[in-house]
């Protein structure tokens, strides 16, 4: 197969990023749209209204650790073929399903609906990670896109980063079938950690 | 006429693709605006309007893979003129209205209304097609804003993938009339083909 | 007074130009969010709601001019200042307000509120209209920021197309007291009448 | 710790430009989804939501000098590290924050629950410059990411404009709890005193 080859030079990686920065800042930035206060009087809504709160926060620093990976992957390819392109299509088809998710949490963490509504975010960031890995591992590395000169240590540190992320969530989602507050508690500990101590950011 | 000329170094190419990035980017990330859970329990909801998620992702796929047809035909032109930058804001007119008829087909898939949102949707997609013929053979090809270095078998494989599109969307359209499931299975096997197979990607 | 000096090489035009491109192309693709089908059978309400479409892609259609009347206005710049940037803020606040005199000119043009939705919308088009000259006029020319090689037939072309807006717009607004229907054709016609023929286009 | 020396190269400040334009980009725009006419008549209604119009341009002006703040700060950095990315997605999260706050204030400035508006504007005002502070002292400076060609006259001026605004935010949001509407007066002044006046636009 030749379509990397072909398409060098006609659909450049900046373009790729263009499109990905504007998902991703789109899709954060819509979270907000998530929190809603109708309840009254408005100084208790806004205390009752916390799992909006954090529903935005997490996931909005979730979609900013996700861009950082996402623009560290691109920066070190230096074509793109018709395999990527797809790859990269559906993990942001999936980037910008989040603040569907994310309103179900808002809105449901506290009542009888959290089991579900904490699933359908787990589900959600399992197969955005799924996503994330075969964009990586099958888009990247097997299709030999990776510029010649990217350090070797560089990629196994991204490789070491990326597999245990389905783990994590298949984990998490399951743990919300138990209780959806300890579920949402480990996703809120898996972004902060993969935030601030990740080999991701670390290891480079 | 000399349009083309007199643009040239004042409207350059970079700054249209900003725009369009944009409106693709944004265009398709309001989509999950369409995707709305408010039925009881929640579990049972969150399966019930699987015609959303259906019509979320087809339409998102559907967005990325016109912007990068899109994006091609920019990167193959070296200037604007006057009658591109006009046909260019209708093509892009009709990408943004593409969350309109998604949330139609997202609400009614199933319901008595399936026929007109099917349709709605359908000559939605006609329009773009049209209007992405009348940019590249008419604002393109016509007017000679191609870059003297583009190879003609690109040339000719982009003309041969975008002929079939007003057939496909008029046809899809007219089986909505008897069937609106089986014309939303052709816009998803069309958007699919596209994705995967169609000479947009695979001639270059 | 030596701002623009100052800022020179600190705040690039290229900065100013991606804010905008963002605003211009957020504020565009927002509009579908004001067309809105609730009312059932859906096949008439589609056809019930027809001011909306109108009122869709004639703002769609004047944002984007609007967009390349700006586009070249910053490209004739290379350096910005303090005036400069907050005269510019003022015009993005105008143009990312526009989504909604849209909606209310979708929902209210046949009901008896019609006569303030247009004169709402003519407002806004005035007052964008005349932060457009203010920019130009006194933003740009009076204080030096044009670079020197402009031609001064695009600097003369610019600045006769920009003097009538305002008069359009406040024209048109008045006429929204006697007739709202014909206000919006007029609003329509001068979008179209800037898109096709205006030296903002044909005299560069 | 030598994260800045590792990251250079891999993730340029010209990408976290990128995504920050677009996150205050969209902020701003999505403003005007907080502005609501549902009253009858419209005529009065859009004379009665006079707060919904004041928010809108007071919050849209207060991000578009942030904006230029941030892009000002990004201009003088060369590189990036991890404590910077981090700070600065927090920062962003305040940000694309905004648009519920201000939602807030445009309904309540005068019912019962300004109070409780007012008091959430402020404080997410106070969050926003309290981070400005911490991405500009501790990230920029304390980690050494100044460029080395910047002028200390910069360096200082920036210091001197950002330490005033958590105490002019924390003062601000105590008025909430006295007057609401002296408060918002405050936030208003503030606002336009950091457009005109600042040493952030005039030192420089």
């Amino acid at each position: 197969m030749s379509d990397a080859h072909e398409h060098r030079g006609i659909f450049p990686v900046r373009r790729v990023e263009a499109f990905a920065d504007g998902v991703f800042a789109i899709a954060a930035t819509l979270l907000i749209l998530d929190v809603v206060a109708t309840g009254s009087p408005l100084s208790e809504e806004l205390i009752r209204i916390w799992p909006s709160y954090a529903a935005y926060v997490v996931t909005f620093v979730l979609i900013g650790v996700a861009w950082v990976n996402h623009g560290t992957l691109l920066g070190l390819v230096d074509k793109t073929d018709r395999t990527f392109l797809i790859l990269n299509i559906f993990l942001l088809t999936t980037i910008a399903f989040l603040p569907f998710p994310t309103r179900l949490l808002a809105a449901h963490l506290l009542d009888e609906d959290a089991e579900a509504a904490t699933l359908a975010y787990g589900l959600t960031l399992l197969v955005t990670s799924l996503l994330f890995n075969a964009l990586w591992f099958y888009g990247v590395l097997r299709r030999g896109l990776l510029s010649p000169d990217v350090d070797e240590h560089v990629v196994q540190g991204i490789s070491r980063s990326y597999v245990p992320g389905p783990f994590i969530f298949i984990g998490a989602s399951a743990v919300a079938l138990v209780s959806p507050l300890v579920s949402a508690a480990i996703f809120t500990l898996a972004t902060f950690f993969y935030l601030v101590e990740s080999s991701l950011f670390a290891r480079r």
